[in-house]
């Protein structure tokens, strides 16, 4: 199964999707869909035929998610590029809502930072409430995967030792184009994570390689705090991060970035100054 | 004007508040009275009496917070107790608002998690939306000041670099009992923060102590992401925390924390192992 949110006329409406059709459901937002029970094939009755695929306009998979957790140094070639040991934790921070878009739209790259870097990531959405889960229900707590690409000013990032004012700059997080249900992508396991920038492949990876996976996440942030339909998780990026090359290279307006999960699906977004 | 948000029968209720009564508004919530234009004089109208101020039941002051924006390190004496130099700009972080709990409601010392340690704080609340502020945009988008304790497990805190993990456990951070506006506090320049546990004070500081004051650190946020009505701003607590003294100090299960800032108000919460 895929869910989208889209844009209609008369606001976002969450949506399944197949080949070529959208059928629109009666919820405003993916997290809405996911709190009724949709991808557990509630609702499936009120559907109600919307825009063809091609022309279906995407918002942020989840434009009013309450919590928007992000993994750091969860790929071995990853943090040695970043010139960190491997750790026995998951490194995790937050972004809020507000810097989400959706899958087709304009990345702003505030000219009030610099060092703007790409991060291509694979997402978790959470389908049911789940709090200190044990790897099953956590398993069962996911309602599928999505594309983010967790863009950084990594200026604002390290003036200080929290990253924050790096990673939640309003309208730069891609998140999309639709949700992927687990059955569909092998439970996520091992999916190729690709980016690339005006069409130049800057990441390659599989999700294989992440050191703590979907379930181990999903169970570790549960521990503190209580997750719920909509809320996601941003499992970290692979090693080829602007920052990190010879020489550092950086993401600039008018550039075209491209982010791919195999199975999942392609956010494809022209940068621009605010 | 002193707002707070009650429980009632039907659910939360934004209110107005003078030495004994209470108004209940039209709103659930003091962020929905803030975007409504309250605290500028706009729905006064609409208010019917609500319990005495005595029997009020406190939820948290901003229990659907879409931004609780944090601040380390912003008192140079808690600064230099935990071994830092002075920075030259506000170290962000954020919390979740399932972290967030009444100004008499439990804290929650989950198990799970060792070090639990006190943090009193000014928190200042958002009134109106502001992106790109310079310092009289922020002041003006500045609603008023409450109090807050960003009770913190340090064990979490400092498994990775990044704090989220030790500081949003849910239930956690006492937030209230009212919101108070500039003009009744100086504009929160020179308030005395003090934090006791079972009647011994362990802080006390005053905000004209704070490195970077309430204006200061809205222009800085509002520099990446638009800032809403009923957002928060935790500004960071003076020395005198548990982990800084010798022998170092725990906050426990069956004590009691208690939050005061001169003019606003005292958190007063029993803590509890969840």
């Amino acid at each position: 199964m895929k869910l989208a949110t889209l844009r209609t006329a008369g606001g976002t409406r969450a949506a399944l999707l197949d080949e070529e059709c959208t059928w629109l459901l009666p919820h405003q937002t993916v997290g809405e869909a996911l709190a009724a029970g949709v991808h557990r094939g509630g609702s499936g009755a009120d559907r109600e035929p919307g825009p063809s695929a091609r022309e279906a306009d995407h918002a942020s998979l989840l434009p009013r998610a309450g919590k928007v957790v992000c993994v750091g140094h969860n790929y071995e070639q990853h943090i040695l590029e970043m010139g960190h040991g491997l750790p026995e934790h998951p490194t995790l921070f937050s972004k809020f809502a507000s810097a989400l878009v959706g899958a087709y739209d304009d990345v702003c790259l505030d000219p009030a930072a610099q060092g703007w870097d790409w991060e291509a990531e694979l997402a978790v959405v959470i389908g049911s409430p789940v709090r200190h889960a044990d790897g099953a229900q956590a398993r069962e707590a996911i309602a599928g995967f999505t594309v983010a690409n967790d863009v950084s000013a990594r200026d604002w990032q390290r003036r200080t030792t929290q990253w924050l004012a790096g990673k939640s700059w309003d309208a730069t997080t891609p998140l999309g184009p639709v949700l992927v249900t687990p059955d569909e992508v092998g439970g996520g396991a091992d999916l190729l994570v690709t980016c690339s920038v005006d069409g130049v492949e800057k990441q390659r990876a599989r999700t294989s390689d992440l050191l703590f996976g979907p379930e181990e996440l999903v169970a570790y942030v549960s521990t503190f705090t209580r997750l719920e339909p909509g809320d996601v998780l941003l499992t970290g990026t692979p090693a080829g991060v602007g920052a990190a090359r010879t020489p550092p290279e950086q993401l600039r307006p008018g550039q075209l970035l491209e982010t791919t999960i195999e199975g999942v699906g392609t956010c494809r977004n022209a940068c621009v100054a605010s």
